[in-house]
């Protein structure tokens, strides 16, 4: 994978794109947390909620990496995961675009 | 602190304190986190409930320490908390009680 270099307005693009995947994960993360909740009848689920939600930090922590040069890795997951689809990273240039779609099918099998 | 010897019937009864302090404590926990899950409004409440139920974790692991060397302060601490009441440890030796009761009025100060 080449490094591609990003433009300003790429780079905001890029940023907004971004933190619009992260608050609709974060919101579907509250949703799934207040059902989990709401469901849990013994301590065992308790755990269990804990455990989910250790998980959901770390991958969250994880996936959400600005640095550029991950970026285009950072996008096809979202991609692939669905929190994104390709017309939010309308604005980037055709090479990137074209190597996040790779990516992301990539990943998917 | 002496070194109490444990005979059977205490070593049950110690058993059966502790296992309904545990569930006490399990369920008050359940009932927390249902309450903290409905009252959640934004990601950092999904995080706050993740780093309580973290600490509650460690703290109940660390707390019911079913070593024989550890039950008075065990039940000296289950006392001061509230999880259980003096009357439950009826059956122990008058020593054992006063040991108790003094380790949970020295631990409030």
């Amino acid at each position: 994978m080449r490094d591609f270099k990003w433009s300003d307005s790429e780079k905001m693009i890029a940023r907004r794109v971004s933190d619009a995947a992260l608050a609709r994960e974060l919101s579907s993360l509250l949703t799934s947390t207040k059902n989990y909740a709401s469901e849990a009848t013994t301590s065992d689920d308790v755990w269990a909620l804990h455990d989910f939600l250790t998980e959901k930090r770390k991958e969250i922590d994880h996936k959400y990496d600005y640095r550029y040069s991950q970026l285009i890795f950072v996008f096809a997951r979202l991609l692939r995961e669905k929190w994104i689809v390709e017309s939010d990273l309308e604005g980037l240039k055709e090479e990137k675009l074209a190597a996040i779609s790779l990516l992301a099918t990539g990943l998917k099998a």
